[in-house]
């Protein structure tokens, strides 16, 4: 008799993905966990790496090194191209994997609202190269700046706009203000970092709308301060090489970055359930795909709906999201049912810049030094198991002490600077 | 009457350039230097980040960052396709510049000795991209071998070629035996990384040729135990996708890193002046190129004779030359003439793997843990000014202690493994 009572398959390996295994090691199944990619990024510190003050590493790890000691899951780097739910099997673009449970947990990225054409123009942040293709640009642009003549065209490589203002454009819009007022100050001859200009532009009314309305205008306070142009209810009409228009204005720009909307992962179009509008699955509240009892999807690809209202794109989610598959798989497969999923929220907070952030615990919210150390505090705290936590707080206190961000390097393609189309 | 008495543009921001244009802040002359990159690179320690134990961030930094405090000097990312020695002027991909002292420092890269096609499967170590694609291609090689079925591939996908047994050859082959037999050892469930093979081929009948053969002896008994297998006098006929044929004899390796031979930048061409077989020129005992006394050659590009016998392709050489030239410049524009390059050799040293390396210090030679120890000593040293030299002595405590190398991420363009060319 098989020791294991079944084969889980578990596809990607973000946080949900990668809780739902660890939920599982040591456990009486058989665990196969598949990304296309060999690492786990902790992606809410992925525009530090963006923006120079970290280094790929410091946020990602091998997904094989994190599960090494637990025995009964095999990570395997897979492309899966489409799920056979009849049959109960995974496609792969190089063969194919059975499944007694699926759990599916392959996210969501940034969505252009169908202007694809947009994306060579602003890239995304949702990957190591994508945060690479920012810092680059970034970079590139004040070199551009420096070698530049024409004082028009020299302006629009020292202006800088984020699209979208939840957190990660809010992160990204704060960054990019420090590194122009304080890292590079010294580095330039012929311009003046401090001269460059940094939009946030935001489509709704308010920074942080998922937030409380208060926390909205101490961060938009906070983003003014340090020389951020925050412009809210801006629609942007178009993106070009040139810059943006929002509404009726054009802003002349040659870096833009875009954060905001969500377009979830492909695979789940091919489990014939419906989805919402960003293309997530309507899960049942146990967090099955409804008609499919073996299908589990956790993390950004659930539109899971808590009091009418759907709750996804916090890492905390999907964590939390992740164990509970994970145990409910383990009650199925004992003979019980699985209990329905309810999220606990111990709070969101959002860093600005340094020493500058919001907090809501629990209905509790407050802003400044306080919030700022409690994000600092709890960020560590889940690096567990990175590389090397001493490293990461390392490299934070040197850039937020020294204002240097270590990791300024343009690589990759390089034309020369003058030359970007 | 201008401030400065000459303008002097450095044309490469690698050891001899940035150490000529450190010589030359704050003196009496106005200073361009140029680089196609935006950073400096430690080149010493570039294949630290091919094999994953260091960042790239931790061995290179902005040019401009170094030099943001000598006001006299200027640093410009560009690319300059020749040099117009008649009318004293850098041609660029998008300008020109003129100059009256040129210090060209451009180095030199691999060299395919006329099989440019064998570049594709056998990448060299020059850049910070060749090194993540190496380290790409070798974590790769394992994610592939471990989810192919047929023992013969997998074997191939296990073996691992390094081709020149120079420094940067000796230490890739260490470091490719510590990733197998102790990183990766308990990341896997179908294969056991401690079957890889690791083959370092030499055309020469020794490895480290340029020490004395004392210590090549040393040095090829510590790769042998380590596991690494040494083929001296294994000329290269082949390299393809499959592996490559040494004399007669074919190595199955899906993976394979080239560490061999010289290649001059080809800017030295234009200067129309007389060059050696690898097309570097052949300098002056003043390290001025023949016949141009306004054009000055340092670093791996210049090939300098010193009691018969070029020497060129280290660091410290590079960095005396570029200081040397700085010197003379200052020398040439108060009126007065330069001196000749006289090389002081400090002593040379090669690190095989954790606790192993070999030291010829003035004749005094040694191996083994104390020449460990010097190389770490030196290196740290020499790493001033770089990112933090705190947390790059942390992060190789890390890898040395924990034999966990922390960068193991496999980015950019990545298809399933198995489906590698």
């Amino acid at each position: 008799m098989e020791n294991h009572r079944a084969h889980v398959v578990i596809l990607g390996g973000g946080f949900a993905g990668l809780y739902a295994a660890k939920e599982l090691g040591g456990k009486p199944v058989r665990v196969t966990l598949l990304d296309r990619r060999n690492h786990h990024l902790f992606q809410p510190l992925l525009y530090q790496v963006a923006t120079a003050a970290l280094n790929p590493a410091d946020i990602a790890i091998p997904i094989r090194h994190v599960l090494r000691r637990e025995r009964n899951v095999t990570v395997l780097m897979a492309t899966a191209t489409s799920i056979d739910v009849a049959n109960r099997k995974v496609l792969l673009a190089d063969g194919e994997l059975e499944y007694d449970h699926l759990v599916l947990a392959t996210g969501a990225t940034h969505s252009y609202f169908g202007n694809d054409a947009w994306a060579a123009h602003a890239p995304g942040l949702k990957s190591i190269e994508d945060a690479l293709e920012i810092r680059k640009r970034v970079l590139l642009a004040f070199e551009a700046a420096e070698r530049e003549p024409d004082i028009v065209k020299r302006n629009a490589w020292m202006t800088f706009v984020v699209v979208g203002a939840g957190p990660t454009g809010v992160e990204l819009a704060g960054a990019f203000a420090e590194i122009a007022r304080r890292v590079l100050r010294d580095d330039f001859r012929r311009i003046d970092p401090r001269d460059a200009r940094v939009f946030l532009v935001e489509a709704g009314p308010r920074v942080l709308s998922m937030l409380d309305p208060s926390l909205s205008t101490d961060a938009q306070a906070e983003l003014v301060r340090m020389g951020v142009d925050v412009v809210t209810g801006g629609r942007v009409m178009a993106i070009d090489s040139e810059g943006v228009k929002v509404g009726e204005n054009r802003i002349a720009a040659r870096t833009v970055v875009w954060a905001a909307g969500v377009a979830a992962s492909p695979l789940a179009k091919s489990l014939g359930v419906p989805l919402d509008r960003s293309g997530r699955v309507k899960v049942n509240d146990d967090l099955r795909a409804p008609g499919l009892p073996e299908v589990w999807v956790a993390g950004d690809l659930a539109a899971f709906e808590e009091n009418g209202k759907v709750i996804a794109g916090l890492a905390p989610i999907a964590i939390q999201q992740g164990r509970h598959v994970a145990r409910s798989i383990l009650r199925v497969t004992e003979g019980t049912s699985p209990e329905r999923f309810t999220y606990r929220d111990r709070g969101t907070m959002v860093t600005i810049g340094r020493a500058a952030a919001v907090a809501d615990v629990r209905g509790v919210r407050f802003g400044g030094l306080a919030a700022w150390l409690a994000w600092l505090l709890i960020h560590i705290f889940f690096l567990v198991g990175f590389r090397n936590r001493l490293l990461v707080v390392g490299s934070w206190a040197y850039v937020y002490l020294r204002n240097a961000r270590g990791s300024r390097l343009i690589t990759g393609d390089v034309r020369s600077p003058l030359q970007r189309p």
